[in-house]
């Protein structure tokens, strides 16, 4: 005896998702037979919608509900400094901070030549168009510091190196509020050297 | 800025499910825009129908899909010998484990009276009455041993008492393979004192 064929289903279907496993997806569907019908019909609409409802904007790649995302359309913005991230994620992540009033554009993936993933299958291309035609005064390269982000943060400044724009990078450090003891030795090596003044030695 | 619609909406409804939060449910909603469009089918099919094909067995009340659940059908099983459960979940795991040829009955839920939860509310007087119709030689009363668990076998062992029944439990020590430092001191007062003879003083 098992579980009955819907149920079957609906626990295979979790176990699809990332850091799901047999017994959490079972859980999560056994669970899913006390919702309310209400939540249950939300539920099936967005699963059903959400690929086809979630659009990319045209300009700078990241989610939105029409041609442009609400960051491309916003005129108050900086349109001169462009943050090159990951992916639409990352985009609703610094949104959430709320501080940075530049523009994005979103790679969807790094290079990964040990995965296969070479320049050409992420939107690099249209980054050195939007730079070449929009004006950008600065780019800011705010990909996650592995070895794949560190090779499109490379590439991309190289490919960028002839062009009339500042190129930099997001701080690399100890993260605030994070004890000293468990931070990697990597991390304490660019904490030191890439060290910031406070004040010179005055003689 | 923040998600499209359907995917806040599909966050929203994740985070209803139990043991997820904000954080694991944004990733799922974004890991569903990348399931195939089979799994979409799938999932939605299954959402949507869950509780309206998940039927529970007329006798022992467990999951089933038309009026009598496979264990419930069975010739080949002991009739005679019941094994009382808190939920359905419960049988599918003895039954994995597949050496128990009994029959169930799914009390769904446990005695809580700080929950509000009464023998009323609970499917005990079902339970009763199998025992008195149905020729019930044994009930093993297998709920977990916390206080709503051992309040619902104390409730049911004093309500069989009086019945020509079997009544006994499933037995409580030191799970195989555990090791004995990470043992409360409750189960190990309960492993002393149920202790199992292996051999006679033959003195």
């Amino acid at each position: 005896m098992n579980y009955p064929t819907t149920i079957n289903n609906l626990i295979e279907c979790f176990k699809k998702l990332p850091g799901i496993g047999s017994k959490t997806a079972e859980r999560l569907a056994l669970a899913t037979l006390n919702l309310p019908d209400e939540v249950i019909d939300v539920f099936t609409d967005s699963i059903k919608n959400v690929k086809t409802n979630t659009k990319r904007c045209k300009k700078c790649n990241s989610f939105c509900e029409n041609d442009l995302c609400d960051v491309c359309q916003d005129e108050g913005r900086d349109h001169s400094t462009l943050c090159v991230v990951e992916d639409p994620k990352n985009v609703i992540l610094f949104e959430k901070v709320g501080t940075y009033k530049g523009i994005y554009h979103v790679l969807d993936g790094l290079i990964s030549p040990l995965d296969g993933i070479t320049p050409d299958d992420i939107n690099i291309e249209s980054l050195l168009k939007r730079i070449k035609n929009d004006n950008i005064n600065e780019v800011i390269i705010a990909v996650k510091p592995t070895i794949e982000g560190e090779t499109t943060s490379l590439y991309i400044s190289k490919l960028l190196e002839k062009e009339k724009v500042t190129v930099s990078t997001i701080a690399h450090g100890i993260p605030l509020g994070s004890d000293m003891e468990y931070m990697d030795s990597l991390t304490l090596e660019i904490a030191i050297q890439d060290r910031k003044r406070i004040s010179e030695n005055k003689e």
